[in-house]
């Protein structure tokens, strides 16, 4: 049966997700959410897709999941990819995914839609500033932690590369500039070389020229 | 053999975890981290203790855990407690983690030091005026979800009650008055009359007096 994922093309804990479903070839289909009108925070979603109010979800006949942790953790038991292969891997993959949506992607999403997708006027520059700073704090963390590696964890890609990469393809200003970065940078590259892997603009509908 | 806690009293991620080991009886003993001396972001501590320079970490014989959601995790399956009993609880479990991770402990406790530990004139007051109401929206998921039931996951008390905690006993101001949540604050109150509860500073070495 075609899983079902919600999500939108801005969304980068989406692209994780969807991400994970391209590089593993499954039988997947995306299913537009219209976070820039609000359908995410609407009473509706909250109370019959998810009641953190967020993307993305996956549905998969009777079963749906939130949380990309948690999505990823189930398409690895399904699939049998990305997973690791040791109970140390394994917790090495949950202490990056975890890392990721607090002090990385969690940090930078907010980032980008207040940079970006706020009417200028209305941009907090403070908050903007000082959320600057503890993005740069989080790459220095990554890009130290691939110097002589390929991969975050362990000596192929796994679902840590694949939440950690999560907002850093999109093209919009948040801070970071793969230059500055030569082990991110690396490592970007790595991931897109796989088979299968695409831009998010191109993986899920949605993208900021929809908006222009 | 004793396992050791690296933490210190005001980190509520260090709380998840020691409350963890106290309600499961461990044998177990904290390390005094000193935070508000850099502690956590030395370079030594940086190569010795924790990439991420961040607290908790454990230390188990050869094994050296952190991020508290990992850590949970891994006593769970040492102590066969707080786990959840099924793949779907445990799937449920970890979501609730990864959001506490995300949306509620992880912006609570950067609000709470921006608020109280910060030099009054060094306070940034839009970063923490926007911070207030994102961790708003946070206890009304929370308080939400509570609505009609007595614990996060399940029957019983899990791990997503014992991370979603984490930051709600202490006494400073971080935009959250109990009186305002009555769900979360009947949960809170069930929580702490679990035997062996301490509260944070009762549990873990150094607190706000230290360094009146």
């Amino acid at each position: 049966m075609t899983m079902k994922l919600h999500c939108f093309g801005e969304s980068g804990h989406s692209y994780k997700v969807a991400l994970t479903l391209a590089l593993s070839s499954a039988d997947w289909e995306p299913v537009f959410i219209d976070f820039f009108k609000g359908e995410t925070r609407s009473e509706d979603y909250r109370a019959n897709v998810n009641e953190m109010g967020e993307a993305p979800v996956l549905v998969d006949g009777d079963l749906k999941l939130s949380q990309s942790a948690v999505i990823q953790q189930y398409l690895s038991e399904k699939t049998g990819k990305f997973g690791g292969t040791s109970d140390a891997e394994k917790r090495e993959i949950l202490r990056w995914q975890i890392w990721d949506n607090h002090k990385l992607s969690g940090q930078v999403g907010m980032l980008r839609f207040l940079m970006n997708f706020l009417p200028e006027e209305k941009r907090p520059q403070e908050v903007i500033a000082f959320t600057t700073a503890r993005v740069t704090a989080a790459y220095a963390v990554l890009d130290k932690h691939l110097a002589g590696r390929d991969w975050i964890v362990g000596d192929s890609i796994t679902n840590a590369d694949l939440t950690c990469c999560g907002y850093l393809y999109y093209p919009e200003p948040f801070g970071f500039d793969r230059a500055d970065w030569p082990n991110i940078d690396a490592w970007l590259s790595r991931i897109s070389a796989q088979p299968g892997w695409k831009h998010p603009y191109d993986l899920m509908p949605g993208n900021p020229s929809d908006r222009a």
